[in-house]
């Protein structure tokens, strides 16, 4: 939260005596063509109206009308472990931070960091989802824009953080399994098809596509860039002052 | 994140403008004793500065100086079942909000509410504590006040979400294990006590006092409104210009 301090009351006072007196003298100045009395009328001008002015900005620090509350966003992103959520997803909190936003961006891996001992069971796996989705809407709240990027797999885990929230953009990313292997960014297929990772989302472990996300993405087709533009724009649809 | 709208620009600069406007046309009405000039001097001054001052607030809208961004804080109360922490808790949260600070009141209860499944295990509890750390610090972050109530038995779990915040304010409320049993307030101790309730704290499992707290507080000794002070207080001597 922002308050205004004094001093920058003070400042803004100053500032402005300086720019107004000017105006005024001069303007006095074409009316009467009087030298010494354009300057005595900006003299007493300056002194007089600092007082006025500093009392004028700190009865508008109290009033409301004008400042405007931007309505935050959960943008969730689902989709297979390398269909390109998290490049999306940074370039979206990227440029919501650009505009002066608060952004909180909550990412699968970096979270499981924190939480070694997160398992990959579906209850275990849907619990991760649904704390992580309490947070986002804790967030939200509290007027931070959330960007997640997690697995995600199950329909019933993010119908629960999406009743959480109160401005949910789910974003389901489309990359077709055979892509996400085909790519295996960080060799996690290969191991999965040796048997070597439990519970691998696609290959061990289903993945439930969204019934109804806000918006689908073929990464395919788009690029990141024109990814992430696809998703602000849905974002502005909805009405957000983005 | 509050943005001032060109509204408020613009209507600000007319209440100032009637404001200043008065005192100019007064002002050379005092060195002139000329009516006319003084209404003419104010009719154009009222028009060509309406312009200046909404440009000068357009540009002050864009520097930084003298907003004061508030330094937020975790507040974090630990003690047994009924030893008080959520009455104090609740009064600090409010004293809070009521200062305009942004404040999310996170309480045990009510978060094993929304998580039926949180079991009360060691394990359990430890990753339970360490995930409303994780989202206290992320709040925290983003300028959020924390204020929050768990028992949270174990030494470990609450150092780890010491290690995560920022502004970290450990709060035992040393309520002794007879004075709660006494109390009794949600009749636990008693189900408890007839072994109804498996790993129930202080009956059949351990709570680590911390080792060093930020405030201890004796609720044999203080009540609620002084309980809540003595936090006030603390925060004020950690500078958050509480």
């Amino acid at each position: 939260m922002f308050r205004e301090t004094h001093a920058r009351s003070v400042a803004k006072a100053l500032s402005w005596r300086i720019l107004g007196t000017i105006a005024t003298s001069l303007l006095v100045f074409l009316f009467t063509r009087r030298l010494v009395l354009s300057l005595a009328v900006g003299a007493v001008e300056f002194v007089s109206k600092l007082g006025l002015f500093w009392f004028h900005e700190r009865v508008w620090d109290r009033i409301r009308f004008g400042k405007q509350q931007v309505e935050p966003a959960v943008i969730w992103f689902t989709g297979l472990s390398g269909s390109g959520k998290s490049t999306i997803a940074d370039r979206v909190a990227r440029e919501l931070a650009d505009r002066g936003h608060r952004v909180e961006r909550l990412d699968g891996d970096v979270v499981r960091n924190i939480f070694p001992n997160t398992g990959f069971t579906r209850p275990e796996r849907d619990q991760h989802v649904r704390r992580i989705g309490f947070l986002a809407s804790t967030l939200e709240k509290n007027g931070v824009f959330v960007v997640a990027s997690f697995v995600s797999p199950y329909e019933d885990s993010r119908q629960f953080v999406r009743g959480l929230c109160r401005n949910f953009l789910e974003v389901y990313v489309a990359t077709p399994l055979g892509e996400c292997e085909r790519r295996d960014v960080k060799g996690l297929y290969a191991r999965a098809r040796r048997g070597e990772i439990d519970h691998f989302t696609g290959i061990s472990d289903p993945y439930e596509p969204p019934a109804r996300p806000e918006l689908v993405i073929d990464t395919m087709k788009s690029s990141p860039e024109q990814a992430g533009e696809q998703v602000l724009a849905a974002l502005r649809g909805r009405n957000n002052g983005v």
